[in-house]
């Protein structure tokens, strides 16, 4: 069975972790990664999702932190810092520095991407082909509110993605997401065949904006996954009206989509309408947690088939659940 | 009193040590440092003989080693190796990597060598200004045998200096040095001017071929020197016909030059000819160790001041006695 996910960082990750472990040693899955969150720091190339998906399945991630490397040092930032280069808010440790160093050199030489990313995979053996959605660059902004202080008035600036997550913890409010860059790039070779190639697609419970929504951005994804002859199905990120991890709520604000379960399966919207007719949106299927198992109906009025099974991520096993859940579901909607 | 001292790694920048020690802390030393031995490791510039100046008198140095940052780790080069990343033969260490993450960032950004030098001397303070001797790129290249397995033939190759240094330990013989890009280079902003406002131009003990030789290459600083009004004094790095440290032996050969003091004085050649009239060459005195007090004549038959003086740097105060011999014989030939 051939699995496609769309994936972003820990989440993503995590979940794919149990994928591995519900269908076994056997299984086709094909990553699509999330690269809006890649940035330029130190001269360096950046791929924090790529890295989580392909540190975790390969063994190499630090378990609590969710990103980066286990076992990590800080000679490199400790130096930078030294020399008064920054920024400091984000922890690149030595090991990690090692992956961004291999990377930049081989795009540098004029390896694409999806090149580099199999390049690195090859000692991480993550047991899934990880492709980035698009081998062009393309940086998620967000736009936040600039307090002009010498004329009293609000302005507003786009900073990178990373800047409002990781600098100013979604402190503040976003008020728009700005794909940068998305509307002329191109999906990755291999990601739209893969998707018209998929037996089921799912859609983790990564962050429905940043994450999924930065894949679905770039021209061709949409339409492909929307067109797939396969079931899609996606798992809720928010559980009892928050994120299960991070901050999506801050940015489901900012597109205007409220924190809930049910919220999320609108936006992502319904293959089939309400009505038993073709709908416009993306799902066949869709998972929320059973402490929300009021939002099933309200979900399935969308015309979105839905059940409520436990999805916090506890551990392993609970994850590989979660997956056999996401199948079955697959399943049940194929047959339909 | 202005002094400016062509300087390569090692020995250089041990003597400069000495050389401030024996100035004090008014003192005004500009360093023309090579960067024939610059290599691209990993996408990154690597300066190994500016670096070392700049480490040396910065207090980074690791003291026994010569090269490279005391107390170092070598996290990524351990992860680059896991990646397959080569190449092994130079040891980059953690600490050493953020320098030249830095100096490539900057690079990168458009600035040229020169400024990044400064900028790096900014955190090290050490005490010079330290001017690299060209803001193009010179890469010295050593032309050694291939032999040819199939054909049975010999033949020959040029590999990156380093890589006959580092990787080869200097142990196939040296058939010719070539300082690739010197002949379009440009003396860096501040090389021209120092040494024509000199009040006394220094030659290290450095490496005569592949530290001072790369420098003098490069078109514009061989005159420079030659047509200084400051006297300029050479200290010998060969001590009782071997190198004080290092394998200058090896290279020396590839150039026609026996492995003495009397010899590379001669190789360097005075400004002044044997008979008292205008010479060809770059000395107006050179320092022999007192072992060596035999080639004093031979040196002075050649046309250079020559007095004989203990040259080994064993600690700081000997190496400041040397600074002061080469003070002292500049003074002498000044007034004479």
């Amino acid at each position: 069975m051939r699995i496609v996910v769309l994936a972003g960082g820990i989440g993503g990750a995590r979940f794919l972790r149990g994928l591995k472990q519900a269908v076994g040693p056997g299984a086709d899955i094909t990553v699509i990664g999330n690269t809006g969150d890649d940035i330029h720091l130190f001269g360096l190339k950046v791929c924090p999702d790529l890295d989580t998906v392909m540190y975790t399945l390969g063994g190499g991630i630090h378990e609590e932190q969710g990103w980066g490397r286990s076992e990590e040092t800080y000679a490199v930032k400790s130096e930078l810092k030294a020399y008064g280069v920054g920024p400091e808010w984000f922890g690149l440790g030595d090991k990690d520095f090692a992956t961004h160093i291999v990377r930049t050199q081989m795009l540098g030489a004029g390896y694409p991407l999806s090149a580099v990313t199999e390049a690195l995979c090859d000692r991480w053996q993550p047991g899934v082909r990880l492709i980035p959605m698009s081998d062009d660059r393309v940086e998620t902004h967000v736009l936040i509110e600039e307090p002009d202080a010498e004329a009293g008035q609000g302005g507003r600036k786009a900073v990178h993605f990373q800047e409002f997550w990781v600098k100013l913890h979604a402190s503040v409010p976003a008020l728009g997401i700005i794909p940068v860059g998305a509307e002329t790039a191109k999906p990755a070779p291999g990601v739209l065949e893969a998707l018209a190639q998929a037996d089921v697609i799912i859609l983790p419970p990564s962050n429905p904006v940043v994450s999924v929504g930065t894949i679905l951005a770039v021209p061709g994804i949409r339409a492909a996954v929307a067109g797939a002859s396969a079931p899609v199905v996606g798992l809720s990120p928010i559980i009892g009206g928050a994120p299960v991890r991070g901050m999506a709520d801050k940015v489901l604000a900012a597109v205007g989509v409220e924190t809930s379960a049910a919220a999320v399966a609108r936006h992502y919207g319904g293959r089939a309408a309400a009505d038993g007719g073709r709908g416009t949106g993306l799902l066949d299927g869709w998972l929320v947690d059973e402490s929300d198992a009021a939002a099933v109906a309200e979900v399935e009025a969308a015309g979105i088939p839905c059940r409520a099974v436990p999805l916090w991520m506890t551990d392993l096993d609970t994850t590989a659940a979660m997956a056999r859940a996401a199948l079955a579901l697959a399943e049940e909607v194929r047959r339909a």
